[in-house]
């Protein structure tokens, strides 16, 4: 399946897509959805919106892997972040396809095996998963790839020997 | 000028009609957009975004006056609050209005000339301002209606008698 893994933000939207199977991860493209400070919130969530319409559109994702938001999250821009993540979940829920949440502790688990890893350590976990030169830049980008591959990894199996089972929600979709 | 107040929120959007000429008020329609609790977070941003725009299609306002959404605005709800609020802005956008924010103090202040009023006496003004029978109901769509008025009046003058003027943050739109 094509994961579409999205780092919400209203300045900067990271994502990555893959292809999972069976344990077997394929890069496929990662990046980053950007907005200029300058410009309307509203303006920016159009640019948000229709960024991420333009990439299940072209990539043909079978599912969203978004990392959830907590109000402990940055306090000065939670509200922005929220407002951008609603289009950004709009735009799934328009494109038809199941969107699964995970916290930022979900993704360390999954990717690196370990809860309390540093940021580099996920992020050279990403790089070697995916079999790539280098760790993928900027950092909302890797960030992305690792929201995909904790939801491929959590999708296959109750107990897939790297890491226990995780409760992923569900928020819904078809 | 016809202005459209809105009361951001997920399973109530509250929503007001009015039309505005020198410091003379018609009201035209008022009520709520609700979305059932079960419902997935995506199905019901759908629900607000396209309830809004079934809103702007239809009454063709000039303007959107709606609430500021503040941090420390009830904890458990922000989240989701402001997702909606994001796909209320983007509706707001696609229907090429512009888009004025005023906090609840600002609200209470333009309304009723008094910064600390109470709840009651903010509904008691909306109903004599717009000539009705009685406050109207539910609560979302009688605040709605007071953000409405308190554009209404901000956008009239610098100092129009009722109130000082207020700094009113246009968001951008056109």
């Amino acid at each position: 399946m094509i994961i579409l893994g999205v780092d919400p933000g209203i300045a900067t939207v990271g994502y990555g897509v893959l292809e999972y199977d069976k344990y077997k991860f394929r890069f496929i493209d990662c990046g980053i959805i950007s907005t200029p400070a300058g410009m309307a919130v509203e303006d920016r969530l159009v640019a948000v919106h229709e960024g991420v319409l333009s990439l299940t559109g072209h990539y043909k994702p079978n599912c969203m892997s978004i990392e959830e938001l907590f109000f402990h999250t940055n306090q000065k821009t939670i509200i922005n972040v929220a407002q951008a993540r609603g289009v950004i979940l709009l735009a799934a829920r328009k494109a038809g396809i199941p969107i699964y949440e995970y916290t930022p502790l979900q993704v360390k688990t999954v990717v690196t095996g370990y809860g309390r890893a540093e940021k580099r350590q996920v992020m050279e976990m990403v790089r070697l998963t995916l079999k790539l030169d280098r760790v993928p830049r900027p950092d909302d980008a890797a960030d992305a790839l690792a929201l995909a591959i904790c939801h491929g990894y959590n999708s296959s199996s109750k107990l897939n020997g790297i890491n226990r089972p995780i409760a992923a929600r569900r928020t819904g979709g078809k």
